[in-house]
């Protein structure tokens, strides 16, 4: 098992987070890339507020921040890439399908998930307020619209572009961010490319791993 | 001069757009990477509507999409990695400087832009309707609070990490996206690293070029 406190690795996670966040925090991708290769790592937890000294090693005081032998890494998609250029089972080698596993990484990041912040602005963290009212039917026409465009790129195959790689690993941690809603069933190919990730053995140690950690250190009087 | 029609290097673009849009749709970061190298590159233009065919090339119909003799790619920041893994004056070689000027370029794409999104769908997408009362000046304490952290990263220095790379390049154009607002100008070293950017030479070259396309395709009685 890659959990391993004397590796060389290090990842941050929180200590624990309310439900809505439970298996959705980013250090779910590295660990879930990590298992893929079966690289031991350590975990080091941030309880509570971070303190000012975090943002030397991540700017926005997100998790994770990373680290290993060669480098001192920041932002998930950074470290996905970091680890696919060093091992094919996460990325090509060959210029062609290496670049596109990266091009979808990016479009996971950058035309695909932030439609899903704004869901999720509306669905949790503003939840009741008025004006959600009137913007989310918004919001989840221009969803719906991007994920038929996925779904058509997608087409027949299991994977984007054919094979495994960072590129589908994020796009399926980035779908899981619609777990409150029926987006995803409602385009099939979508719901089994999604099915499909979450069934790989890498995925649910990776999975357990960081929910393991929540129950460690669920505050008395918290919800579960 | 970069823009060359017999060039093996093409991109897309749209031969005009409304003046919101005029110097940030996303064909500038690749022409500013390209410029930077000296690269020669074909324009392809797009005239209003997609093709369906241009989906093949780029899932969301979106420009850029880019090819090469070795690669077909989409994501200006997949592209910009691309260029920057073949040519050290957009990323370092060595490791952790390379790995690092890509988490710049994540962090611009995925920390940063997206709460620019909510911001240009409440100014300009959305101008005027009811919820946005309410909503942007939620939005905009999100992002004074990340431009504050932003800011704080850089510190002193001229650029990210202390040199020019594509991480720079990327999160230049991202801070573009809020020119309609004082949002940059209240954070004098993130306004500073603005100006400094677009003061570089390959910068003014790639939007002269951007602009120069849209003039030539200005519609008859559109505003200019």
């Amino acid at each position: 098992m890659p959990v391993d406190p004397s590796a060389e690795i290090e990842i941050t996670a929180f200590a624990w987070v309310p439900d809505f966040a439970k298996g959705l925090v980013r250090d779910l991708r590295v660990r879930w890339a990590l298992e893929e290769i079966g690289l031991p790592y350590r975990v080091r937890l941030l309880h509570g507020e971070r303190p000012p000294e975090y943002y030397l090693e991540q700017p926005f005081g997100q998790v994770p921040a990373y680290r290993d032998p060669e480098v001192q890494l920041f932002e998930s998609g950074a470290i996905l890439i970091h680890l696919g250029l060093k091992d094919e089972r996460l990325l090509p080698t060959a210029i062609e399908p290496r670049m596109r596993g990266i091009a979808w990484l990016i479009s996971a990041l950058n035309s695909v998930e932030p439609m899903f912040f704004e869901l999720i602005n509306i669905d949790i963290f503003n939840k009741g307020q008025a004006w959600t009212e009137e913007r989310r039917p918004q919001v989840l026409d221009r969803i719906r619209a991007r994920l038929a465009l996925l779904a058509e790129a997608l087409g027949d195959r299991d994977w984007f572009e054919g094979r495994f790689s960072i590129g589908n690993l994020m796009m399926a941690t980035v779908l899981r961010n619609l777990r409150h809603t029926d987006l995803v069933a409602e385009q099939p190919r979508l719901a089994a490319f999604l099915e499909r990730s979450q069934q790989r053995p890498a995925f649910q140690r990776a999975l357990a791993d960081q929910l393991e950690v929540f129950k460690q250190h669920q505050p008395e009087g918290a919800a579960a």
